[in-house]
């Protein structure tokens, strides 16, 4: 019973997939990191990002808070093709490898679990050569 | 005997934050993000960052990578104040309220353990009200 | 108006005390891990737990997941002191120092945001001369 | 040249495996919580634990920290078995399902990232039918 609910509050998730797929290319924050949606489906979204000499850190590292920004961006459109909106409650991200400024990172979301009052999802940032940059998982609350 | 190694595999703490504040006004992304370091001791850092319509997410939010960044910032400063360098393996961060896109973001990190092998630290992330937006924990690896 | 509802749908909390402090020693958990209810108020618990030699693992360390099970005792009595049932979904902890099989270990929490959707809360775990075992943070789900 | 150390301080991997499977049945936590080893290969642990009336919380619903328990010791057996000892530092849980108390808990480990100062690992609680309870990471730091 509490299944058919969720399936009555949420929206019909190819409505949200389509929804999004047209703001992908219009929010501020997209073009502002140069983050783009490379692929989207129903629990599913991949996103890619090139890396630039303007995120390196006092190390000389690639900030991490940039690795935590593409991961949550493939966060933000995996779990709201579920249900939208649908905000972020908590995230929790280890650093595997460190990126290199001249990668291009690939993040992608998958939602483990699409419930009508919590979802879960786990993400991986990788390079352009599948090296495996970060993994990370996360906590959304849909607000329908 | 294992703490006595400890005090003398760091770098002297004074040393540290003298230097930290001297790179904190070139690095790229503090540039990048304009993120400020306004205050510095051994194991205590605070940033401020003014947010900007850049960051707006598709659902007209301030996008949590943003939060996330500004966090990982202080995380940075008062990990390195202790030991140099001392690198990201995880961060963990609760979002308990959506910031304002005319939000000034004040992050403190606060170093809970620093040890030879693992330092472990808490992060808060306000507004210039003092109003809670975000709370974090994390852990770093001292790479001396 | 959010804040308002907030209210109306969680029970009053004085009430969620009393009934959780006559719960606290019937509970089948309690008695198996003899962990006690030490002190409730609205969004704070703290629990008490002596530790005994079949906790050890074999490095002959105490075994972390009695750790955590001490400290998810107080989050699930804090949390529930605020709105009743409250259902853990999330939960994560740093390991500060080790404790020794003599110790009595206390589990505090403190409920940080006590929203109608989600809730966040902040553990510590400490011995029983104070010293800091673990630090937790983690997500609670109303059922109400 | 750093792989080649951490070779070299690690202790060889078989011999770990061989030596934690004569532990396994005699660790105090392990006859106390129930929880049997699996399985064990490089990198990989498997434990099981039955569920039993004693794990039930006051809201009647088995105890979160049963379940993280259960997750900790595959994490504990799947790390040490790569470095030993390897000692957990942090650990995040996402409760997926709740478990009946006529369940069978497994629990897997996958260790994603060893290295020679910190490892990374992921975590997986099913019940008897493979239903996903819980899923884990976690960061250990090994003491060679």
């Amino acid at each position: 019973m509490a299944d058919k609910d969720k399936e009555k509050t949420q929206q019909d998730a190819s409505d949200n997939v389509a929804e999004l797929k047209a703001k992908a290319g219009k929010e501020p924050i997209a073009s502002f990191l140069d983050m783009k949606l490379v692929e989207l489906s129903k629990g599913y979204a991949k996103v890619s990002a090139k890396l630039k000499p303007e995120y390196l850190n006092f190390n000389n590292l690639v900030f991490g808070g940039i690795v935590m920004a593409v991961a949550d961006q493939a966060f933000a459109y995996g779990t709201n093709s579920v249900i939208t909106p649908n905000v972020a409650s908590q995230f929790n991200i280890h650093f595997v490898a460190s990126a290199d400024v001249k990668d291009e990172l690939i993040a992608e979301c998958r939602v483990v679990r699409a419930g009508r009052r919590v979802c879960i999802s786990e993400m991986t940032v990788t390079n352009q050569d599948g090296k495996l940059i970060a993994n990370a998982t996360g906590t959304t609350i849909p607000l329908v």
